[in-house]
């Protein structure tokens, strides 16, 4: 899979792209980041690539030209129209589901803004607008490399263990249960008698119990989509007994 | 501000921590990151910090003794006890106030977790638990970055108009509006004409008022615990009546 990022510090994600899976992904030919920096695409000695906001304001906007020009130097490259990302805290809020799709579409394109915010026609280039949470980042490198990351989990045969990305929290629209490792006990905390029984039976109807329990207490909006059972309905009968009414999720 | 990064990978923070406003923060003397590499407190040769998971499953789990050994490690740096958040996707879901509120945080640490998740015992050294959204990555380091430099952000001095976090989206409850900048037409789009009107009164009104438009378009969720003036009212009857009924937000 071929990922163009488009960006005006593109030495943002060296150690990123660097470390971990985003590494093991490229050095073994699943994923290939381009890095493409916007100021390149400026037309004038400075590079400029932001302007003043029309009617006022803090800060500077950036120009369209350089991202139009950019996006079509990827088209070029790329022989199609690449599918363009535009990460703003304005967009869709990014999440499993969407991770998933993402790993399929044709030359992806995320593009990283930065200043105060894009021109407006900018977006127009966009397929897509991706938020990664209603808070505010000095540019959108950060929540690229989050996508980058989450994408790749998706691409086939980046995780070393195939299954390993439907065990995680959301691949089944349940948060995960609790994990425990060794030692067995540590500051006075035992690890839960069940799991050291053995008998397989018992220890898969805690996990999944224990993972229900804590979906319904931490986000019981996730319950609502889930794909639950005739046995997990039975679990969230007893689980709400045992805790009580659920809270509401937090703003 | 001094905040501790408690990661297996504090290579990964390099370029994030050398670029843009964390930098600038940190050369000014505003923000001082220091990364813990929680290896150094396993406790073997081969230097430990993850196991199998009890009950069987795949990946394996992060040891509780390291991460432990690291927060008392910052206690002791710190001189007293820090205010830990832990990076997990079944956490709290980041936003713009918790970002304000934590740049007051005292020894703000953030607990970045690797492989398939911590030891259930990690949990109870936290104060907090923080999602960044509802996707799974490759370990909490960029989740910790993006609460790196949604935080520095509201740390006084920080950014260089004073104003400026006050601007941004959800500073107020509210999307930004369209911004634009040079050229006043670009490929056929053009600046709206009131924006080069030089009537600041108009301008500031069409501003608010596509902000608002935004907001109701894209998160009518934001509009019930948004501060409304009597003026924002009368704009949102005319959005209404400009745009027909909102949809419902995006899962």
């Amino acid at each position: 899979m071929k990922v163009y990022v488009l960006t005006l510090f593109p030495e943002m994600f060296r150690s990123v792209l660097g470390s971990s899976i985003l590494k093991r992904a490229q050095d073994e030919g699943f994923l290939e980041v381009v890095l493409v920096n916007i100021r390149d695409f400026a037309h004038d000695a400075h590079r400029t690539v932001d302007d003043y906001p029309y009617g006022g304001g803090p800060g500077m906007v950036m120009k369209p030209e350089p991202v139009y020009e950019a996006v079509e130097w990827v088209a070029q490259d790329l022989g199609r129209k690449p599918y363009v990302v535009l990460m703003t805290p304005q967009g869709m809020r990014f999440n499993a589901k969407m991770a998933e799709s993402l790993a399929r579409a044709d030359g992806l394109t995320l593009v990283a803004g930065h200043y105060e915010g894009f021109d407006e026609r900018i977006r127009f280039l966009a397929d897509m607008e991706i938020s990664i949470g209603d808070f505010v980042l000095t540019g959108g490198e950060i929540p690229a490399m989050a996508v980058l990351d989450a994408v790749s989990r998706f691409i086939p045969g980046v995780l070393g263990h195939t299954d390993s990305a439907g065990n995680d929290s959301f691949s089944d629209g349940l948060l995960e249960g609790p994990q425990y490792t060794r030692p067995p006990e540590y500051r006075g905390m035992k690890v839960p008698d069940v799991l050291q029984s053995g008998d397989y039976g018992r220890i898969r109807r805690w996990q999944r119990k224990e993972a229900l329990r804590r979906t319904y207490l931490r986000r019981p909006d996730l319950l609502a989509d889930a794909c639950l059972t005739f046995e997990d309905r039975c679990f969230l009968q007893e689980i709400l007994s045992e805790e009580g009414p659920a809270r509401e999720e937090e703003g």
